[in-house]
This record gives C-alpha cells, sequence and structure tokens, in this order.
C-alpha cells in the first residue's frame, strides 16, 4: 500500500517525513521516485504530468494538494475515483484578511503613501471615500470574506452562478446579475472556482461595466483574468486599479508588463498559503476513509469543477 | 458679536463661509485681519500665536480646532473661559480604520511586496503571526479601536493614566502596568492626549520592555516620541518598525532621518481627517450655547489637559 505526492517544482520531503508518521503502515512516496506503480492507492497531486494516470492502474482515491481542483485538470480527464480537495479552516480566514487588508490599503493609500515616503513627499489626501464590494463566488471564502467586510462597515454584494441566499449580503446571479451587481461597486473581488465557464471572466467588457475609480482584485486563478482586456482597460481609465495575487504563469515572468506598471499591485500567490499540518490531518483521514471504504471528506464533484 | 478663526497657515475661507452662513448674525473673522478686538467673544483655534489672548479682553469661549488641546498650550496658559473640543464621531471610525489598515499591512508584509514588486522580485512568505495589540489611551479612540480590532481576531490590551474596565479587553493603569502590558504584545498603538504625563512616553526604556518583533504605531502626537530612542531603538533591534502619522515637526523636514529609514513607514498626518461640516455643527451649536450661557458641548478640563 502506498500514498503517492505528485506536486512537481517543490520540496515535499517535509510533507513526506510528516505522513510517515501519522500512518506508519504505508509507504509515501514522492513522484518520479516510484518503487511499485502497481501498489499506488491513494494520489495526493497538484499540477501532475501529462500521462500519469495511465501509468498507476490501482488508484482508489485522489486529493487536491489545494482548495480548488484546477490544477489537477490541467492535461487530461482524471480516473473515475472519488476526489478531495483540502479544505483549510484557516485558509478562508487568512484569504478574508488578506482581501480585507489590501482594501484598507487602497482606502487609505497607504501603497500611495510608502511610494510618497520614497520621494520625501508630504502630501495628505482624505482617505478614498469607497466602501462597496462586490464578491465573485459565495463558496466558503466568498461567504468568510463577505461577512469580515460587513463587520468592518463594507457594504456587501455577492454573484455565484446559481441563486444563493446569504444573510446581510444582497445576492446576485446569472449572466445579468453580474452586469447589475458590477455597476455599483468600488472593489470587484474574483473568489471563483475556476471551470470553462469562469475563465476569463474578468474581461474588458465586464471592466466597462464597473465605475471607472473601481478597484479589481483577484485572489483566485490567472486564468479568470484575460491580462490583456486588464492593460487596455486600465488604459482607457474602465477602472483604476488591479490588485493581483494570482497570475497565468507564476512565477510572472520578468519581463511581464505588470511587474512595473504603475495602476497594478502585485503580491507572490501569498494571499492565504495552506498550512502543512491541515494537509497531513486531512490526507491522513482520507486514506483512512479509503481503506474503511467510508466517504472522503472534503469531496469534489469532478463534472462541476468544485 | 464676532467670532475669530485663528489657524495659521492654513486656508479657512471655506468653514469661514460655512459658518457665516450658519450663523447670520455673527461676524466671522479669520486671524490676523480683525475689525474690532473687544468684539470678539469666541475663538476657535490652533496653535495660535504668542499674545494672541491679550489683544482680546472679552472672550467668553474657547473652542479647539481639534480633537486635542495641546495645539491651544503651546505658547501661554488660556483665558480662564470654557474650552471646548471638537469631538467627530467619524473620527473615531477613520482613526479605528487607519489603525487596522497599518496593522494589516504590517501583517500582510504588503509595504515589503510593494518593494519586492519595484525589484521585480516574487517571493511569497507567510504572513506575520502578529495578533496582540496593545493600546495607549482609553478615550473615545483608543475605546473604538480597541472594538474594532477585537471583532478582526486580534488580542487587544489596553493601557491608561487611571484604571478602566472596557469589555473584552484586558486594561491596565499606571506605571506597573505599562510595563507589564507592552512585555507580551505585537503591536503598541499610542492614542494618547499630550499632557506633560504622556510627552517622551515612547522612549527607549518602554522600547527595551517591548518584544523585538514589535511595531509601534504613533498617531497621537510627535511628542509623545522620542525620536533619537526609537532611531537606536530600532538600530538595536530592541523594536522591529515604526509606524508614524505624526512628528515633532510637521511637515516632516527633507533632512529628517526618518524619511528614509528602512524601518519607518511614514504617512503625512492623515490617520483621520476632521470633517468640515462637524466642524460647523459643533462651532454653531457651542457659539449658541455661550449666547445662551448654557455649558458648551464636549467640554474640556484644561487642567488635566483633555
Amino acid at each position: 500500500m502506498s500514498l503517492l505526492i505528485v506536486v512537481p517544482n517543490r520540496d515535499m520531503s517535509k510533507l513526506q517525513a510528516l505522513l510517515t508518521h501519522a500512518l506508519p503502515d504505508v509507504l509515501i512516496e514522492i513522484w518520479p521516485n516510484i518503487k511499485n506503480h502497481a501498489a499506488i492507492e491513494f494520489v495526493l497531486a497538484w499540477n501532475p504530468p501529462k500521462g500519469l494516470w495511465q501509468t498507476l492502474p490501482n488508484v482508489k482515491a485522489i486529493s487536491s494538494f489545494g482548495a480548488g481542483i484546477d490544477g489537477l485538470m490541467k492535461h487530461e480527464a482524471l480516473p473515475e475515483v472519488p476526489i478531495a480537495r483540502i479544505v483549510d479552516p484557516q485558509l478562508a480566514n487568512d484569504m478574508a484578511l488578506y482581501i480585507l487588508g489590501q482594501i484598507l490599503n487602497f482606502k487609505l493609500r497607504l501603497n500611495e503613501y510608502q511610494t510618497k515616503q520614497n520621494n520625501k513627499l508630504w502630501k495628505p489626501k482624505r482617505a478614498h471615500n469607497a466602501s462597496k464590494v462586490g464578491i465573485l463566488g459565495l463558496g466558503q471564502l466568498g461567504t468568510k470574506t463577505a461577512q469580515l467586510l460587513t463587520i468592518n462597515g463594507f457594504t456587501v454584494s455577492g454573484w455565484s452562478r446559481t441563486q444563493k441566499n446569504i444573510n446581510g449580503i444582497s445576492c446576485f446571479y446569472g449572466d445579468e446579475g453580474l452586469v447589475e451587481m458590477v455597476s455599483q461597486i468600488d472593489f470587484l473581488v474574483c473568489l471563483l472556482p475556476l471551470t470553462e465557464h469562469t475563465k476569463d471572466i474578468l474581461n474588458y467588457k465586464l471592466f466597462q461595466n464597473l465605475p471607472s475609480n473601481a478597484c479589481i482584485i483577484n485572489v483566485a486563478r490567472g486564468e479568470h483574468l484575460n491580462e490583456y482586456d486588464l492593460l487596455l482597460a486600465l488604459q482607457n481609465n474602465e477602472i483604476s486599479t488591479a490588485i493581483l495575487d494570482v497570475f497565468k504563469t507564476e512565477p510572472l515572468p520578468q519581463d511581464h508588463p505588470f511587474w512595473s506598471h504603475p495602476k497594478i499591485i502585485i503580491t507572490p500567490h501569498a494571499s492565504a498559503l495552506t498550512s502543512i499540518d491541515t494537509v497531513v490531518e486531512q490526507i491522513t483521514k482520507n486514506y483512512q476513509c479509503m481503506i474503511k471504504e467510508e466517504p472522503l471528506i472534503n469531496l469534489i464533484d469532478s463534472k462541476l469543477g468544485y
């Protein structure tokens, strides 16, 4: 019985050691060092290489290494086995706090003051009178963020593919609901899962519907944003600012125009980092569920993609 | 009957127009353009020039232009008349939001990421595990700030000269209480009124009692901070960072070492700006109180200094 970790380009040795300690009877292997492909029953993966699944005939369960499963879907369909994801309860708190922090940073002009300090400029300005936030995606992260912003005095609206009702939040849904919501907000936060329906949702047409003083914040996936459209929208003053934590290519390439754009604020996919303790706990639990033929925790619907 | 505005080096013409509209029977004058010194009964002042009060024989009431009255006390004792201050309810909200914004900015390393972006550096780091805030001063601003930080998950303690009890906040008082409180916090926020007892309260001895990873935030008055001690404490790693909105001399002089210090974050006295509408409303009300010989609103105790 083996558990395989497939997270290319990241050091997984600490996770291997912790899982070996938590599951002493199981061989924990890190791709591509595999002793016996047929023994592998559980796979923990992110961005697995093309052709992986064909080499593993006896996989019974898969877990994404993240909160989304888009990292599993890059190349090909997954085997028809239960698929789970990591749900870190702290992740939602961290994400909500990051979004609040960035919104306050913009509202209070702290970035502007840092630039002014670099130039020894003393120029007080009133804070932005910006208090209306629209959130794309009303899952765990979106709901938590909406609640945190609400208790801090922001007026929050939320949009989802299908109709939802959340206390204290104006809920919109569907294509018409999206246009309606974004026309009346100061901040647009993307917390959607990445699916074929949500790819490129942050595009020029949407930006045209936003007020020209609006700020967009993308903390979901780089593929939600059409990068060319963003540059054009900023140039044409369709929106004022973009705060981006995720990018189509990460790390963001050195020659990418976003780095030095005066209206783009970049953080290096740091909004909410999954705790290794949470990964160990949930993978251990799901490995045991698989053995006992019980339902996995944090199961996803692979057809919906979340 | 006249009302005199004495706020040197600031354009008060808009306030003059609004007060003239609100008090049509009163002559609103701006120092130094005074028609009849003996007619002046009410003075609204900030940093008045030396010798002002001796030229105004019939003053019956004074209001500070700000939340503190230290700006009135620079040169000499005030006449023995009722003294009020401006209490802007929005000011406390703005101040609390500024402090939360700066704390999140530090915790989430947003300043660091801005510097990294300027250098096209992609280096994600976990947020600081900093959640304990100590507040010096538990008046209106300190209490509001403590409440806002508490609902955002911070553990808040507060210190005041005399004993206070505020729900959900560990309250300390007196000299021993100060040392006890600061030894166990990540952020120290100064919101004290400026008095002879609180001048230089942010000094080397206090910094030595703070944890070495602590961040101090001064949003009260420049005179609360011993500038030399701060530079020494940062150099000796007694504390990690200072966020300063107020300074002994404002604007901060071009050759001041704070501007380019890598551990000092500067905003130009912008944390909370009093709304002109609030000033008009409260000065109008207090002028009428004076005429009717009723007690002023927002009276201060000039012996205590707040």
